[in-house]
């Protein structure tokens, strides 16, 4: 049996952090990890940026709520839940994405956690290192084979496990880096590609 | 980070082999794992019931599709999706409930796949050998904490090994049986407890 893992931000959700950037005028939180592959220093370097700017734990939720899914978002979940199950495995944290999961329609989503001090300032973060990776990997194990999907560095991993790797509207710099994995640029696309490998099989 | 796996029948759904059962006025196929917990033995005694009695794979799926989630089951699924990452484990077949996953609001279902032969008969399945529990043991691998529930006894090894097992409307014998789980009755009763169990940590 086959299960889709698919990343959450620039596949169905805006990336939360170029919002807070926006949202609150810090230049240093537009960075993802499409432009650092370290995901440990760009969290210290946001959560300083954070306490620096005085933007608390509350704001950044406030901000997290405006999210909307991408567009077309929420039919490709419910075509792709319908084909197989579907887990969305991110780096993001479970407190920006939970006020918002009722809009894409509750689908599950494995991700990180974050630390708030006393003062209401976000102090750390619970990280599942390696997540992603070790994530398909005991699905594997589990007897199940793997369609993955993401869009940037810290999805690579991921998408070298899996039994088929996709990349999702990825820059042309990391698919030429990776011609190993697919790429396609659309949610049709991506429909087409899901039904052309569990029929191959 | 919590994540919630659950069984199906009986659980949200109306067993589905009893449906069967009643439809198609087989006795023999009244029997589930709640009466049964060999599996291959519960699925060599439907298949050869279903073949005398010419009930082919397509009638099967007409009658799975008239099955509708049990009462409250659809907020439960919202409520808790809201609250944490949540994973459907259940020996029931792809075939039967992706045709109304819709109706439940499109959950993460893991669970066995049907074999039809060319005369349209069920000829046979896959099955993922112990893959409630084997699905359990790695998510705590990938740094996660499982808080499990089920009715019958082929949920027991899958509790067993979760951080928290619950049984939902089960038999007073089993509940006797295993006194080491939880057990509640309502959907309400479960949002405690799951509630307590998270909070607990």
């Amino acid at each position: 049996m086959y299960i889709l893992c698919s990343d959450l931000e620039s596949v169905f959700l805006p990336e939360l952090w170029v919002e807070i950037a926006n949202e609150t005028g810090i230049k240093d939180l537009q960075l993802t990890t499409r432009d650092v592959s370290d995901v440990n220093l760009l969290m210290q370097k946001r959560i300083t940026s954070l306490r620096e700017n005085g933007v608390d734990f509350e704001t950044l939720i406030q901000i997290a709520k405006k999210s909307e899914p991408l567009e077309g978002a929420v039919d490709f979940l419910r075509w792709a839940r319908e084909m197989m199950p579907m887990i969305i495995l991110s780096d993001t944290f479970w407190e920006f994405v939970s006020p918002i999961i009722s809009k894409m329609e509750y689908p599950t989503i494995i991700c990180n956690s974050l630390q708030v001090d006393k003062e209401g300032f976000v102090s750390g973060y619970n990280l599942r290192e390696d997540g992603k990776r070790k994530t398909i990997e005991v699905l594997q194990q589990a007897g199940l084979k793997v369609i993955t999907v993401g869009d940037s560095y810290n999805d690579v991993k991921m998408l070298e496990k899996a039994d088929k790797g996709v990349f999702f509207n990825a820059s042309s710099e990391i698919v030429q880096q990776f011609p190993e994995f697919s790429s396609v640029n659309s949610y049709e696309e991506l429909k087409l590609l899901i039904k052309d490998t569990i029929n191959s099989k």
